[in-house]
């Protein structure tokens, strides 16, 4: 008897095969696609939903419901499109503490004024609690948005063209290792903290036609995300090694736990597709931005090969392919 | 120390206070409001989203996926809007099986065509399983809407008004009675039976102008909906103990649980109030429908009075109060 297994829901290809199996053969319409996080629908309108699961439900960084907010901020902001209206779902488990889901609600309404975004409905559901004392109640919040795409934006990961650069907006890996450092308490040295943050304001800044993909690697990291562009656009990928911003100390917890940072999920983090000679203009603007201080150009979108490559310091090409298995089960 | 209990998650006060204090007081901007379940955006769109945590997940006249995709266009066709987009998100404990999951997502496909929605967007999130074997696996559905309000309607818990005829779809506490024998296996002869039903085809046969609330009552069930339009729309509401339909099979159920109808959940039932010269017109559209056979007018909004009352068979009034604590759990 076949059953749903934790790295059915990863970012890799476990997770993609079930949604297509599963979910796309019966719901199949023509707005539904897999390759973005939002649909579009009414001609300028995207909508977008994310169950938030993570554990611990505060972390370094953030909470679930700084999370719960960024989240799906951040996927309608991958649209090309200004979020405007959320909705929040609570699952709660009985026994879970008044004053913990009381700083949760603060902030979220923290976090969607800073978006400035409305949380305009809602609904709570209070489930009983399983498995006796341990472990402590749960709480899941699922969020849906709404947001409005600018006139002229069509931003897709189906758009990426040969001679795109990609620019990403910072350091990656930071949400991934410090969610496995809070919960297994590693103590790792230095300041581990989640990169949570919503991205619309920084995607605003530098927003034009000139921008063909925007994507931000949250699980199954970059290298998931980079594939899925490629392989949605049917371009081929190369990133240089030496251009992938990590935090020394994230970068010391990766080598001690034997991950690779690139599959590691991020959560304030984006990458952009842009034609060539918008690059720097954007870059600049990004740049300009607190949350897109540390940003790059990585590499650029090519013709010639086939699927993912990373330049190694040596100069030579190294493929990089997604997670196959479950590499943090509740990472989000 | 305050913690979540599990009537927090009833349609009753505590649930209600929990929203108000908790989520309200954070979450406060104009279009959020606690009166119906969806919220009026852009104009003319409806948005709402509700979560379901229903066990068991499948039970006589329904399952857990029906019940998402019927619950959420319910609540916008409760608002008069049609609905047109659904978001669909799972939370998956390990070890749910593959095959039950298959079911679920045919259902919803099948629930979506014949309401007319489409089922644009998504997430899937895999938990680890608590609590050891047993009890089983479960899941979570989370779906929001959006839907269009046509022209010039304006249907809203606090438009009720003096002199409102009030009419009921059908039968009520069929699915709240279905789910408690489904759960508890008490072994009720007779045809119990979920109501489970997308109400928006009888909402569009008689709406008009003319139609000033909708509601449907679920948790907490019609005594719970009642209570609410009274205090949203500061009128008195007296119903006919006499008129008020329940299968016969389900009243047997009721009295050998100690169970009030009236306090009973529904899935596929509504009440309108509509103004008094268009009582008739209503009655006979939506009674020319399957779901609507049985569907009669239980009684009037009045100005005098204050709160909800029950006109009993030999003539006197008795008030009827909303459920204080939790009736039971996870009913949807």
């Amino acid at each position: 008897m076949a059953i749903i297994e934790l790295s059915h829901g990863s970012g890799g290809n476990k997770a993609r095969n079930i949604i297509k199996d599963i979910f796309i053969s019966r719901f199949s319409n023509p707005i539904l696609n897999i390759l973005d996080d939002s649909a579009c629908i009414e001609g300028d309108l995207a909508f977008t939903t994310d169950s938030f699961v993570v554990e611990p439900v505060f972390f370094p960084g953030g909470d679930i419901g700084k999370l719960s907010v960024c989240g799906t901020v951040n996927d309608l902001a991958m649209k090309g499109a200004t979020p405007l209206y959320l909705s929040a779902s609570f699952i709660i488990e009985e026994g879970f503490e008044m004053e913990a889901l009381a700083r949760i609600a603060s902030s979220m309404a923290k976090t969607a004024k800073e978006a400035g975004v409305l949380i305009v409905t809602g609904d709570t559901k209070v489930v009983d609690r399983r498995g006796g004392l341990k472990p402590a109640p749960q709480i899941y919040i699922t969020t849906a948005g709404i947001g409005k795409i600018p006139k002229g934006i069509d931003v897709s990961s189906k758009n990426a063209s040969p001679g795109d650069a990609i620019v990403l907006s910072g350091t990656i890996a930071d949400h991934g290792i410090s969610i496995m450092n809070a919960r297994n308490d590693f103590g790792f040295k230095g300041d581990l903290k989640s990169d949570c943050a919503c991205l619309n304001g920084m995607v605003e800044a530098f927003l034009s036609k000139d921008v063909r993909v925007l994507r931000d690697p949250t699980r199954g990291g970059l290298a998931a995300s980079l594939n899925e562009i490629a392989e949605a656009s049917k371009v081929s990928i190369v990133i240089d090694e030496e251009k992938i911003p990590v935090l020394p100390q994230v970068k010391a917890a990766c080598s001690l736990l034997g991950l690779d940072p690139l599959h590691v999920a991020n959560e304030g983090k984006f990458v952009a597709f842009v034609r060539p000679s918008y690059k720097n203009k954007a870059l600049k603007a990004i740049k300009s931005l607190r949350l897109g201080k540390n940003a790059t150009i990585i590499g650029t979108a090519e013709r010639s090969l086939s699927g993912v490559f990373i330049r190694t310091k040596v100069g030579s090409l190294r493929p990089l392919g997604m997670l196959e298995g479950e590499q943090l089960p509740r990472i989000c």
